[in-house]
């Protein structure tokens, strides 16, 4: 049976992706503390692939991912999936919202929900937790009178759910539209197939600080007609001010443009990490110019044996 | 007196950089549970200033950082602070490294020493907390045989002195030369003034989501001499997949280069936020081709002004 | 009297180029054997205007008059002309044409006519002359039996007439949309004013001659929203393979726009000669973006303002 | 024996080039009275090669070659010749400097001894001839008295020479290091091998006359390590503003890095018109970035394949 390990502890959004991704319905589930916990048992061969946030995590974690596929042991993403962000206010049965003093959740979770609470429960105080799921199975845990930091819980529905509180507020969150990405990651292996909607995650880096760098590189790209859907300049781990370039872009490896971008950017720069190439969560075809389709590509080709003479 | 606020408890590496920050030493110093409090609580007139991690954070922020520059109401950034990370595994008194079954850390740190505890604490279990100084705070109050969760910490020299605690190793991270960056937040007001060595930091939305929309950014800023030092592509709020740059670069909004980059980007893109231009930490001066100097921009207006009759 | 020079003899296209531009109707009208002549009698002031051929001329010249606006004094152009290139084969009088065995013109004019010779006049031998009205000129000036060297003449419709031929065949030429583009050369001056359907001609001159170093250029027009329609290396006259650009753009010297991308140029390039700026012959409005607008410039120079305090 | 045509007539620079060829020193060599007629006798196969000018042209013709090479019928471009301009006054034996009263040559040439003109025979009146080989040959051909237009001759020595005239003063250009450039023509058929000193010529026609078009094909060569020679915007037969590129580089076909740049011109443009690729006249070996070499593009491959799994 397929291990899977996520950022827990049960009922957090990462979970939820786990969950949403269907060949992981069958395998076994296993929470970590942390990112860095779980993609060091992924290297470990503890577990088989991690689901980790990858882009506007509530709990954290983007940068430790980030950080963790750049190091030096490869790593491979194989999958994304998107989660729609939904919070409830939680308690224990029979607490009347009235009596809610303080509300325990995560840092991030709570800046996502200020708005309603300055609306609705303007004296609570805020309690920070590890993560939205660890307030809800805080609470669950608490009795009353045991001196609990908090009355209330924001965390997911299913937290809440498989915790057996109460929801006495649905969807709190001030951005009703809010999704968090993410990546499910394994050891480097077969790649998945092109499905013709896919993204490829690479880090590219440089030979040097400097300002024509980047420009060379998005050069290589522009010029064999990609479509960037991600960018971020990371601080090397060695010294600040020394930088890669985290990318993502649509397209998969096996796609004539996209292998041609790659060997350009593995020319230019200093290294070319390939991170994988995998469908797109929401299944939407690349946008692809006709002077990039695989059959511009294969003309190209063909017209240039022709008047090589080959 | 002037109030701060930090990214707390006492301890963390952001107090560390709130310490550093000379005009701070006379002033208040208030901790904050979350960066979305502290920069809550600055918009609110609460506290007068707010130091935050902005890159490369042991105990995050980077993100709820970010997030806040960019919303509805200006922050203007207005220093910068580098804060080399140190971390020592600290006990109570008495407390022999032999004895150590569990350590307590934030799980930044705790990927941050991984390597020293495989080598030497192998058999002791993780414990996540909410900070570094935290983890330290919470052994200090607690005592043998009363049910604390771990028996050592990882945090800073400076928490563990705070709080009493003995240093059993020191400087275990695994990446000796880690430097953490910190911005020192106000509300809106005098930009400090050019000192030859400075940064600038923007916010550049995109018109529309494109291959060569971010190339068209660039050039503005390449076509200005201007040297970027870091770019980060961030979701919108609204819906996954609209993206903003978040970039600094090198040199002051007075200086002749970066007015002429920042109205170059205030045409083309569809929203420039202005973040701020403050001294760099490191004193380094701006790299300044000879073609984009203060003199070279005057040069060319004369001209100008020359051959239009003027 | 205004005196304007052109590339005779009279009847040449570039005549009327001159014959059409209003301003020069009630002058007097010299012809000089070569484009050298008219603009080495200019910089001496023996004549007050020049009409010179710049792109796809018939009767040459082209490559001398960039030379001339590129060497040490100053020229500036003032004007712009368009005249449709149409050929007639013109005879002396009582010509039939069954009894033509040969025919003189330039060229350039013989290779735009060769389609209509070849199915017309298959048999006919070619005689260079110096230019189609020299050809038209000649014939009339000699007589049945004296020698002439030809029996017809390929020339403008005006030459023709000038010089009392006989019209056998009109709108002989392959390409009947041909046009050749003149322009109006004076010594530097008032510069005539923004009409919003104007044209601007440099040279720049590199400082090496590097794969990167046009883009650079370019990136200066493209980064302000410049619109160009002419471009070419030329060979400075020191030594082969060192080049500058000579560059046609849209726009005048005065809206914002260009006055920036000049700016820009003057101080990227090792030299930026101004040649001109003057209304287009077509009288097409430049075709300005959004964000290229004088408003826009000017609503960035507020913005700028605003955010530097002033 | 291969038949060679040449712009005439004897004695032209355009002879000297194809002089300096080797491997015409066998052929036979045939004077054509324009580029159009050699370029004609050329397709229809009257003659196996042609040398014409193709830069900076003594007596005119580079626009005929331009226009020629980028016509329907394919042609190629196989070796190139650079001829330094040496210039003499020469004259009919026995005659003084002091008598001459008027000098005959192509008006180009003309120009181009001006200053030793104005400072040696400032009263000598200019006769324009159609080349400054023809001058020489009209002025032998003609004797005292019979009403020779002109007393003396500027040509190359070789004309002066061919046609028994005596040197009257020796180099008498005004720029003494000026060369031009001419190629050597022929039907398509199997192009020059590699010597690591090439060029290659090419045409390259836009979709739309925009802005961005030039850097989009600039970017291609760019991002593929290609250095530019030479580039000109020429406008397209049938109507004035529509443009093509005609454009030489360093590099050969069959060079990793000229293929890949070839292609992708091949996808963005309307049209690519393959010119050839041909050994520099001047044996400079290309520059080559060292992450443009063939090992570079072979590597890159080679990565390409690994990562894809194949």
């Amino acid at each position: 049976m397929t291990r899977f390990g996520y950022l827990g502890p049960e009922g957090t959004f990462t979970q939820m992706a786990l969950l949403a991704w269907r060949p992981a319905q069958d395998g076994e589930h296993r929470p970590f503390g942390s990112v860095d916990l779980a993609l060091a048992a992924l290297r470990e061969g503890t577990i088989d692939a991690a689901m980790v946030p990858i882009e506007n995590s509530v709990e954290g974690g983007v940068s430790a991912t980030m950080d963790a596929l750049n190091a030096d042991e490869p790593l491979s993403v194989i999958g994304e999936v998107l989660v729609p962000i939904t919070f409830v206010l939680a308690a224990r049965a029979g607490t009347q919202r009235s009596a809610i003093r303080s509300v325990g959740t995560h840092s991030h979770a709570w800046a996502q929900v200020r708005g309603w609470m300055v609306a609705n429960l303007p004296e609570a105080a805020y309690v920070q937790t590890l993560s939205t799921a660890g307030a809800a199975a805080g609470l669950a845990a608490s009795s009353d009178g045991d001196g609990t930091a908090y009355d209330a819980a924001v965390c997911a529905p299913v937290a809440a759910h498989n915790n057996g509180l109460e929801v006495l507020a649905e969807d709190i969150g001030d951005n009703s539209s809010a999704v968090t990405r993410f990546v499910l990651v394994a050891r480097p292996g077969r790649m998945p197939d092109p499905t013709g909607a896919d993204k490829t995650t690479i880090t590219v880096f440089q030979h040097e600080d400097r300002a024509g760098g980047l420009l060379e590189l998005l050069e290589q790209l522009a010029a064999h007609g990609i479509n960037m859907t991600r960018l971020e300049s990371r601080p090397t781990k060695s010294v600040m001010g020394n930088y890669c370039f985290s990318i993502d872009f649509e397209g998969h490896a096996r796609d004539e443009r996209v292998g041609e971008a790659l060997m350009g950017l593995h020319r230019v720069a200093a290294q070319v990490r390939f991170l994988g190439s995998y469908p797109r969560a929401d299944g939407r075809s690349a946008s692809i110019l006709a002077t990039a389709s695989d059959d511009a590509f294969l003309e190209a080709q063909g017209w240039l044996r022709h008047l090589r003479g080959e």
